[in-house]
Parts: structure tokens; sequence; C-alpha cells
């Protein structure tokens, strides 16, 4: 796959946010073309790209025509339209990760069934068709409360989630067919980003802990390395391998998973892409994610996942009560702090919760990261 | 100067070298608009500055229609139109760094008397107009044997620098206005980069060692961190920043130094932008050279300059023998050296000994590093 770099190939991205920015960032360093597909002809990969191609990522059209133009298609978003990526596939288009691992990702339903198929520890869930049908099996006595409801498709960042815990909850339902969870005892929430390559070979970034924005449902603080014994570390890549190896995945997948009280590993949802969760990579590991992604999806062998530095990283997010033309405040007092690197990604308006950006917290004292993490926090706002 | 990030603002970069690229790339980082200005539609920035504009670096007319467009400007080769930056400044244009200061850099017989005047140690020189006027100087007794002579403009990489060792060699003397340096009694070539804001705040990255390549005369190993004690690392910082006061040089400033047998340190030469003895900052360093030149000029404080890991930087140079579309050979297997990190900068033509890339091998033991950049100089072989 030597050819892909400074020739005529062309590395095909559905679409532009900033995982695919961070993404054509990572295949600028190789000089590989990238052409995007997204939307918006300002969104963050618009001058990160070699070509951004105006289209809908959900759009059987614009996909197969996107498609047509590339020689290599992935993805920074899961909810690609299949469809299309099944007649390229037919068409020969190489597509990585393959098609049938996005159906599975893209039905939470699917999900759950194929984790159970596979001997996949998660907790334990029924499907539903609708709301009415969730009340009905609580009104019977074979569902109790609390419990989380997940809306089959289109969740994402912490949308299309609800966590049920009285009986006036179960009037605020999401109207659409679920699965509903147990809840779960939690003690952590971790990610393991692994990584597979088409020879089989799988790497796994050390195990990252997450810490959650309750308001927003966001990510906001992920530790790396996590605070966990060495064994449950290890554990957390093994369960992550197996489950890259039971999908098939070439490419990057995120396993976030739950550290239940008992100690025993949870996976909870996966995305089979550079994700949130692995940003530090870009400094404080010796290969990047998105590095990662490229090189397992071109062929080459695996780089390594050694830690350079501990980190903390946070997502910079639209201040409550702003939106419109994003403008950023506090930058120039938070780069005055020791080892705080800012990304950007050049969303040009601001929302609520909104992601805008990110920052890692380098500092080889876990602790002073937090500490810096948390001003870094206070500091800076997003607003309009 | 937070209003720049997600703005109307623009950087203008001249030129669209590997440096402008990762100059852009940084930038990028922060959603910064840049401008790039090259006469090659096909340079290294092409795809990733916001627009590319075509122009000559050496023309008055197009530096300066280039650098109205923008609202700060900036360089990645100091052999720009300096006149063309001295009208800009007259009309209102920021510039970093001062054209004054590269007026200096362009020449370098003013370069040696402003090391003179400001007590910068640097090997005993004599200025000369032309080629006769040092042989003149050899037959009547006043210049010895062997002695380094340097064309006082337009050199670069190597070119414009003879060394004459025997009385052939005088008649093989460079035609032109020259520097003629004293032979040192040279122990080690180390590099410094230091970086300045408008402010007066100075950091500089720790010395790094550079080892050349005899034939080419371009570096073609550098060491992070340099093989010195302690002492001499702290004396070429105190002089890497006294050169940058000197200069009052806005942004990243490149300190060449020779070390002697006596262990004195004398300042070769210098460049005011991000250097070839830098680009181990971005995997290695807390902030790339990049970075800090972007948080400089942008009057941002400047980032932390410490080590992460260990490295050894090489060039990724074009094989003699071969000119023409590049091909590049053996990147598989150098892929799989843990630590290696490749950065392919988009040349599409190869010629003996072009800069095509470089590579920065990471490792916590430097002896081992060593080891891996033997192999991936005797592995990857850039061909036509």
């Amino acid at each position: 796959m030597e050819q892909l770099v400074s020739s005529d190939f062309k590395l095909g991205v559905v679409a532009g946010g900033q995982l695919g920015k961070m993404l054509t960032l990572a295949a600028s360093n190789w000089d590989v073309k990238t052409f995007v597909m997204d939307s918006d002809p300002n969104c963050p990969s618009a001058h990160t790209s070699s070509e951004l191609v105006i289209g809908d990522f959900r759009s059987f059209d614009d996909v197969l025509a996107f498609g047509r133009k590339v020689d290599l298609l992935t993805i920074e978003i899961e909810h690609v339209n299949v469809d299309a990526l099944d007649q390229l596939l037919k068409e020969g288009v190489c597509i990585s990760p393959h098609p049938e691992a996005l159906r599975i990702i893209q039905d939470k339903g699917l999900q759950k069934q194929f984790y159970q198929e596979n001997d996949l520890p998660s907790a334990a869930f029924r499907l539903f068709e609708s709301a009415d049908a969730i009340r009905a099996a609580y009104a019977e006595g074979s569902l109790e409360l609390p419990f989380v409801q997940k809306s089959r498709t289109e969740g994402y960042d912490g949308r299309g989630v609800f966590v049920a815990k009285t009986q006036e909850d179960l009037d605020r339902l999401l109207p659409t067919a679920s699965v509903v969870e147990a809840m779960v005892n939690l003690s952590k929430e971790l990610a393991v980003v692994v990584c597979r390559n088409p020879s089989g070979e799988t790497k796994c970034f050390p195990p990252v802990e997450m810490q959650f924005n309750p308001e927003a449902n966001l990510v906001e603080f992920l530790m790396c390395p996590a605070d966990v014994s060495e064994a449950i570390a290890k554990a957390s890549e093994s369960l992550a391998e197996k489950v890259a190896e039971s999908m098939k995945v070439v490419g990057i997948l995120a396993v976030e998973m739950f550290l239940d009280e008992e100690g025993t590993l949870l996976v909870n949802e996966v995305a089979p892409r550079p994700h949130n969760s692995g940003h530090h990579t870009i400094e404080t590991l010796y290969t990047s994610q998105y590095e990662q992604h490229l090189r397992a999806i071109f062929g080459f062998p695996l780089g390594s996942t050694r830690i350079k530095v501990p980190s903390i990283m946070i997502n910079i997010l639209g201040e409550p009560g702003y939106a419109g033309p994003v403008k950023y405040q506090g930058l120039t007092e938070c780069m005055a702090v020791e080892g705080v690197k800012f990304h950007i990604y050049g969303k040009k308006e601001t929302r609520p919760f909104r992601k805008m950006g990110h920052a890692t917290i380098m500092d080889p004292d876990i602790h002073r990261a937090v500490e810096k993490a948390r001003y870094v926090q206070q500091t800076l706002k997003v607003i309009a």
C-alpha cells in the first residue's frame, strides 16, 4: 500500500466533522489525498481535506456518488447510509469498516443481540417496539424501575438515552423502538480504543476513564491512564480486542465499558471510527488514533500504543445560554498553563453543549493535570 | 488576540514548502485561516492552507500584493523580498519576524558583523568581494588554509558553502562576495530553537545535536536531547536567547552552533523561522516549534518546552541517481519499527538529496533510537 503516498490514490471520508478533520490532518502527514463528503461547506474538514464534496451522509444517492469517486472509503460517523455502502461494495469499492459491522452498530438492539451471541458481557436487556410496550411491561410487573431506555437508532452524544427512575418518568419515555437495560451499579466508565488491521493484528490504547457532565450527558473529563488496577486494565483490553475480532472491524473501534461495583466489565457501546475518548492520543501516545486508523485501513503494521505522558482531556462545549457565531473567551489565560494543548474544531456557530473543541492537558503528575483541567474548564468560555 | 480563532482573521505565510505545511497544520488546530503564497500550485502546503496564492517570494510585486491581503504576515523562508516587506510595514501590515532581522540574516556578511557588534561569539572571519580577492589574500600571506568560504547571499541547505583545504581548492572557490571563516576545531554541532514573543518572553527548546551527511552537507541525524553536559546545555540556551534578544526577533529563531574542542560555543548561522532542527518537537516536546511560532506571533504566552520522550530525527532525502515523479520504497517495513513517525511532505518530484520528508524515532533509550534510525535510513528509499 505504499503507492497511496504522494500519488493519485484517493481516500474518501464520510463526513467532515472534527473526527474527519483530525483524520485528514493525519493523512496530510503522509501526503495522502483525502476527499471528504459533508453537507456543510464550512464544516471542520473544509480546509484540511484535498477536496470537499457537498453531500448528505444519510442519502443513498450522495453516498453512492461519492464512493464511486474514491479508491478507499472510510467514515467518521456511523449513521451513514449503509445501503449505499452495500452497493459500493458490490461495485468493488474498498470500504473500512465493513458495512455489516455498521449495520449492527447503527441499531442498538442488534448491537445487544450481537454481544449476547458472541459471549461479550453487557448489561441485561429487553427490546421493545414502542414506549407503550415498555409501560405495558411495567404495568404487568415484568419490568422494574429504575432502567435505562435507549432508542435503537439515531442515538448520538447522549441523545436517545433516557433514564427512568420514577413512575412519573414513564410518561416521558422516548417514543421509539428501544433497548431497555438494567441499571448497572457503576464504579467507573472506561473506554478502550482498539485497532485491527486486515491481517488481524490488533492493538489497544491503554484504557481511559471517562467522567460525564450529568446535565449534557457528554464526556467532559477523560483520564489517561485510567485509575484502575493492572488486572482491570488488562481485562478491559482483552474485552475490547474480543469485540473487534468478533465484529471483524478493520480500523479503530472505540469500546465504551462499565466497570461495576463487583469489578465486572460490561460493554456499553461501540463506535467503529476514531472517537472522543481517543483525542488525547494525538499528543500523549506514540501513535494517534487517527494515524492508527489510517495504518489499519491502508494495511500498514499498527503503531505503538505506549503512553508518552499522562493526560486529562476535556471537551470544550458551547456555554449554555448562547447560540450563534462563536467567540472564545479566556484562551490566552489558558494557554499560559503549562502543558495545555488546544484543538479548536472550526465550527462557526455555537450552541449549548455543542462540542466546539477539546484540550489535552499533559502533566507527569495526573493530579496536577486534573487541577489544570478544572482551571481551563472554569476559565475558557465558548459564547456567541 | 483571541479574535483570530474561528474568525475572518488571515495569517499570511511566505512560502509553501514543508515548513509552511507544518505551520498551516498547526494553525488548523486552532482554526486560524492561513493564506500561503508559493509559485508551485502543487507545493506541500497546497491542501493544508485555507487558500494558496500563486506568487514568487523573491518578487517585490508578488510579496506586496500578497501582504496586502492578510492581517499578519510570517515566513517559512528567509530569502523573501525584504523591500516589499518594508513597504508593507509602512502600510500598516503586521510582520513577524521584523524585516530588519531578515535583512541581516539574508547576508552572511551582515550576520557576522552583527554577532561581532553584539558580543555574540562566532568563528573569526573576513569579508571578501570576490574569489580573486580571496586568492590575493592567500598569495600575500594574510589568509591561511584551511578555511570555510560562505557566499554572503543565497546560501541554503548546504549550498553556498565551500571548504578550502588545499591550494588546488583555491581554483574552485565560489565566484561570489563571501565571508571567509577560520575552521573551527569542532567537537559537536548543536542547534537551539528559541522563541520570543512581543512581550519579550523567550523560551528555548533543549539543545539538539546534529550529525551531517558529508556528501550532501545536510543534517541527516538529529539527537534530542544532545549528548552534552548540563553546563553546556544551559550555556547553549543562554546564547540562543541572547541572539534572539539582540535581533529582537518575534517568533522562532533557530540558532546553529559549533561546540569546539575547548568547550567554547560559537554561533554558526541562524534562521528566523521554524527549522529542520526542530521537527522532532511535533511529537516529542510538549509544544511543537510550529505551535510555538504561532503563539509568539499571535501574542499568546509561550508553551512548555519539556521533552516527552527522547528522539532521533532523520531527514528523508531523495536517493542519488534518481530524479522524477517520486516513489517511496520500504515504508511498510519501517512502519513496523516501534516509535517511528513519518512526515512525507508531498513534493511530487524527487532529486538527489532533496528533502522529501522526515521521520522522528521515539524511544526512551536513545541508543536504541539510533539503531532504529539507521535501519530506517537503510530501508527506506526515495526513488523515481
